[in-house]
């Protein structure tokens, strides 16, 4: 599942049954949540290796620290190469809250780091298939042995005990880098000289230049890069009122906080500064940005842009790659939302009911006729701004094609008085001889009318 | 409903589904979510008063603040006096977060407030009952005008939409005030010169010294006050294993941000200070505290004391009041755990399966059952420490009472193999024949042994 880029909401946190759940194997059985304690988790290139059980690593300590969790693959759905793999834009990330051990006590307690280590290699307690070389699916990752300093061994997400489609009993968190590492169902945490020998590591996750294959001589997958997006307005919203609108996103720095961003409502050839509001959680989480902006009729090209406090700028570009990974490009990140220009009441506040002085089955003369084809390029918002009519010389690409849908006048009267799905009642707008006057004249010009 | 005290978790933010609902009258139908833009709240007090819609609001601003959100009464449950209301202990109170438009956005978009007025006075939306003047019941609260600053119209709560159970569509949030101000399904916010005639205000939540009836001139339930608790170890979690524990729990100054936090393991004779972990999540929410402290078997009195930035400290005592109003005692709050010295190793390694050297039904003999009863005061951890059986001089408070429960000898092996409940597994401490004999011994000494 991933979060539906609406429903991102403006709350910094993601609630965990939003959270997108991405697994490169089955889960193990839910029987291993019925005693969470009893988890054990193997720790190897210490001084003095050893199991550890979830009830142990409960005495080590307890830390909390909140990060955007995204997968590697987020925002592969705006690369035209279509890489293989499921095409996410912005759903498959969130910012949650994770309870557990420093890793750095865990290693302290078992004597420290045996010499000579460089990374920390995370195994997973997937279901293996049966008949294949573990090696070839074993979900075992390595990372830098400086992301120990902020590594966790996790055990609680957004204040409840994690979930096995979230990794539990017991994750590995390497805050700022990418979901790939955030090894679930850990159940072996190695140092090691050298990179997990697993296909997932060496082939797997790679940034393969186009026309490439993956190989582990290519940069890995690993620290994020500054991004944001923008989650509202959404051209899926409808159209907006034009007037003041607004603008609010989330952006995040990876390894750094978030110095500030800025948007941009023509497509990114100009820029103003947002806002950063509500809580600041850390450098491993995202901020929420807001800009109230002006928003005139027509279409608008809405941008964010976010600097982290390294001085690293988001890209225009996302960099081209075969498996479709870390797409930054605020360009790709864009929408395009329409405005429109309402008269009148709010359509929340539209009086129901309404007496026509005439049904629309009487017949109708030129000059009503005329009139309606006057108001629908002339009324606000004018119908032409949505929809297709070939009479009226109207293109908008909002609304249905009325020469296709060809509706009867009562069906036109019915969609002016209630509205329908986006458009507005026009009730308190115009009168009743005006929408009678429009509904005869798409009816006619459809050639829906009744003879 | 309320949270249970172990349930807190570590992770700051308390889930919605988790939050405790408390309400003074029914809520409105769900109906209203149908369509959350539509709800309209009416304002008045400011230059040009009017009514706005839910869409409205939306354009004027987005912030976003975390607060603790906690009724009055949570605490009450301690109060000697046992005052009317719901008994709660800490469970009724959260940490959250809002987003919504900050109340003085709305008043500057509206020209400003009127000259004279000191309240901010919030009206709920609830169902009112038939045929009672509407003042006697209507949720109606006023708080000082300087609340202003701080407070949103919120629709979104950890990340959605405000569910009916937590004032949605529309909520008025005032950081750092009891719960009841937070007035649900807001539908009128007036800027007032005098408190509101509701009883809910005159008569109700008051801190009323004992003996005397509420009226107006006591101070109402307003602001919070600086407190923290415990919430792991608790005794409800059974004993625990002598060795390091981390003491961990919740601590919030009400208006101020947490300074620091004591804890005592003494019952408040000694403090030492506790380490802050986890984000910041501002000045209304709460803090997470850790401390990690070794503990020797036996019992012990667990308290936190926590200081504001203003230099408040959580006092020891409750202030005495007939409602059972904001109950912020450090002594109220102390909990008292059971620390038991087990050998070997942790149950969640014990291997399972032994086999025994003979069945319990054998027949005993008299050196066997001398050496059952030096094993029940005598293992690590003694069977004594938890049990009561009179045969054995033992008065443990934490199991069943032997005398009473009259297990039979294979009951007895069973619970001494596998563990049951809290009881740990002896299978990896002592030998086969030992289990035997205490098994012999218990049956025998409470009449349950075969004849």
């Amino acid at each position: 599942m991933e979060t539906r880029r609406a429903a991102f909401g403006t709350s910094v946190i993601t609630p965990s049954n939003q959270l997108y759940v991405r697994n490169n194997l089955p889960a193990p059985d839910a029987a291993v949540l019925e005693n969470r304690d009893a988890w054990t988790v193997s720790i190897e290139g210490v001084k003095s290796p050893r199991a550890l059980s979830l009830a142990e690593l409960k005495t080590l300590g307890i830390d909390t620290v909140a990060t955007v969790l995204q997968c590697s693959g987020n925002g592969r759905g705006f690369f035209p190469s279509k890489p293989s793999g499921t095409p996410w834009t912005v759903g498959a990330a969130g910012c949650v809250v994770w309870s557990g051990v420093p890793l750095r006590n865990v290693v302290a307690a078992l004597g420290g780091l045996v010499d000579g280590m460089a990374y920390v290699t995370g195994t997973g307690g997937e279901k293996l298939p049966e008949g294949v070389d573990p090696l070839t699916v074993l979900v075992e990752r390595s990372v830098p042995l400086k992301a120990m300093d902020d590594a966790l061994l996790a055990w609680e997400m957004n204040g409840e005990p994690l979930s096995l489609a979230h990794g539990g009993p017991l994750r590995l968190v390497v805050p700022g880098y990418q979901g790939v590492n955030n090894i679930k169902y850990v159940k072996r945490l190695a140092f090691t000289p050298a990179q997990s020998q697993a296909r997932i590591m060496q082939h797997g996750y790679r940034m393969s230049p186009p026309g490439t294959k993956a190989s582990p001589d290519q940069p890995s997958v690993w620290e994020m890069t500054v991004k944001s997006w923008i989650n509202s307005p959404l051209p899926e919203q409808g159209p907006l009122k034009a007037g003041v609108a607004q603008i609010h996103g989330v952006a995040f720095g990876g390894m750094h906080a978030v110095k500030g961003v800025e948007v941009s409502v023509d497509g990114g050839k100009t820029w103003q500064a947002a806002q950063l509001v509500g809580p600041d959680l850390g450098r491993f989480a995202w901020r929420q940005f807001v800009l109230p902006v002006r928003l005139g009729a027509g279409t608008h090209v809405l941008a964010s842009r976010a600097t982290d406090m390294a001085g690293n700028v988001q890209p225009q570009q996302r960099e081209e790659n075969v498996g479709g990974y870390n797409n930054a490009s605020w360009n790709d990140h864009a929408v395009t939302v329409t405005v429109v220009t309402w008269h009148g009441l709010p359509r929340a506040w539209a009086v129901g009911g309404l007496t026509l002085l005439a049904g629309a089955s009487v017949a109708a003369d030129p000059a009503e006729i005329a009139r309606g084809k006057l108001l629908f390029t002339t009324l606000q918002p004018a119908c032409a701004v949505c929809h297709t009519l070939q009479a009226a010389g109207a293109e908008g690409q909002i609304g249905p094609v009325l020469d296709e849908l060809k509706p009867d006048a009562d069906r036109v009267l019915r969609a002016l008085r209630n509205g329908i799905g986006v458009m507005p009642s026009y009730a308190e707008k115009i009168s009743p001889q005006d929408m009678q006057a429009l509904a005869r004249f798409v009816a006619q010009a459809t050639g829906a009318a009744s003879p």
